[in-house]
């Protein structure tokens, strides 16, 4: 389902409708029950993945999934209903917000590579190095050179993760302007919304075009074979919270991996286990 | 029903039997219908804590859950379990193994200060600063005046915790020495399991009476108002995630928190979010 989502060399977010599910013609009942399905199996794969890292087996793999989107596109809906199915100990979640005084005085990836997952762990990155080509970009918050120089470090950062044994995954969730305005509006007219409402949205949303520019560019120049991104039409939550469980599956899958064999003598120890 | 677990001044583990369920007498079967009646309230509640914080409403508190227990007496399935049904965006948990050089080089509560939980956070203790008076204990790993020194540095500590709005509850997963052989025995049987065992875990229980006596003594003099300790019988896993999901459920509730009001000026939102 997932591969129709891939960006290409021509991709272009204005020639994918928010509101279609690519590759799924069923209903959202039926997704339901897909969804649900994943995840005897996520939980062992998972499982699996952590025992080899605990075991010390070498070249045991990590994930990285990277969620991008505008305001309200679904980030936390869908770390709370995918990766809130997995173990949470073998999760870490990594939440960017703007950066401090102390990770501007660095290279805009110092931030990152510090919140990499170690092997056999799913790291989540809630927004990531990529506002540094999306915000940064449409705000000038640094000059043209600059954001020129970070695509290319950008790829060169991710093709690292990848040869360490990282399994990156981008995701950039797509809805359109006016689902950002139901779901806005919808944070000021319930008092157990307004926290998640900011005025500073309202000024971003007044940049739209200028971000659809900037998630364009990004995209493009950063879909790798080592780190490809899914564009995920999302104004229908299920249907994207559906795609992003079934590439962790995919993802899991394609470790093949098995159970980390005994480090010891299991005779010996049954036998010590005894007498103990 | 976690009251008549709380540890008084008389306390001794070998008064409670691990395989009863204090203040249950209900099936297997009703402690599953109950347990899945709980999410939804400890959903609301969570988010609740989360969104004040958030909010960066003044005295928003933080909840912090100290698991400690032999090995297999199930503090991984807790996780699981229990924190495994929260939203993790609201959630670290801090896993303590053997301290490493630099963390030797410095109090033993240094590493755990570092771990405590922001604000609106559910922080969970994988193991603790509780191993610093137990296996340190036991193996006189510390001379014994340091020991003495810590259950007071312990208090202190978790006082300030307190103070500072950090609600610290503290469980003891109780097992019995058949149980953890019988449960040692199972990882030994199955290679999807060999990654749990290791040789090591005969070598502590062999030493079984030192710890339940380093036990008793630990949970009887840093049981506290401001930080309990609940000796949770273990043997019975559904009773024991029952007991800790009710303990996190009845910390929730007792927060009384509103959801924050708005930071700005709702009607006024309403124009710009429409004119955007």
């Amino acid at each position: 389902m997932a591969e129709v989502l891939r960006v290409g060399e021509t991709f272009r977010l204005s020639d994918i409708d928010p509101s279609s599910t690519p590759g799924f013609d069923g209903t959202k009942k039926d997704a339901a029950k897909i969804f649900d399905d994943h995840d005897a199996e996520i939980a062992e794969l998972q499982e699996r993945m952590y025992a080899n890292a605990r075991a010390d087996e070498p070249g045991t793999p990590s994930i990285l999934l990277v969620l991008q989107g505008m305001d309200t596109s679904g980030k936390g809906g869908i770390i709370r209903h995918v990766v809130g199915g997995v173990d949470p100990q073998g999760v870490r979640i990594a939440s960017f917000k703007a950066p401090t005084d102390e990770e501007r005085a660095h290279d805009f990836l110092w931030r990152i590579e510090k919140q990499v997952p170690p092997r056999g762990i799913i790291g989540v990155f809630d927004r990531s190095h990529y506002e540094d080509v999306l915000i940064q970009r449409v705000r000038s918050f640094a000059p043209p050179e600059e954001i020129e120089r970070r695509y290319g470090a950008i790829t060169e950062f991710e093709e690292q993760l990848a040869s360490a044994g990282t399994h990156v995954v981008k995701v950039m969730l797509h809805i359109s302007k006016e689902e950002q305005g139901e779901r806005l509006a919808e944070r000021l007219d319930r008092p157990d919304k307004y926290w998640k409402y900011n005025p500073g949205d309202v000024d971003e949303r007044e940049l739209w075009p200028a971000y659809q520019e900037a998630y364009d560019i990004a995209l493009r120049r950063t879909s790798t074979t080592s780190a490809p991104w899914y564009c995920v039409p999302a104004n229908r939550k299920w249907y994207a919270r559906l795609v992003v469980k079934g590439l962790l599956l995919d993802t899991l899958r394609s470790l093949d991996l098995g159970w980390p064999p005994a480090k010891f003598d299991v005779e010996e120890e049954r036998r010590r286990l005894a007498a103990s």
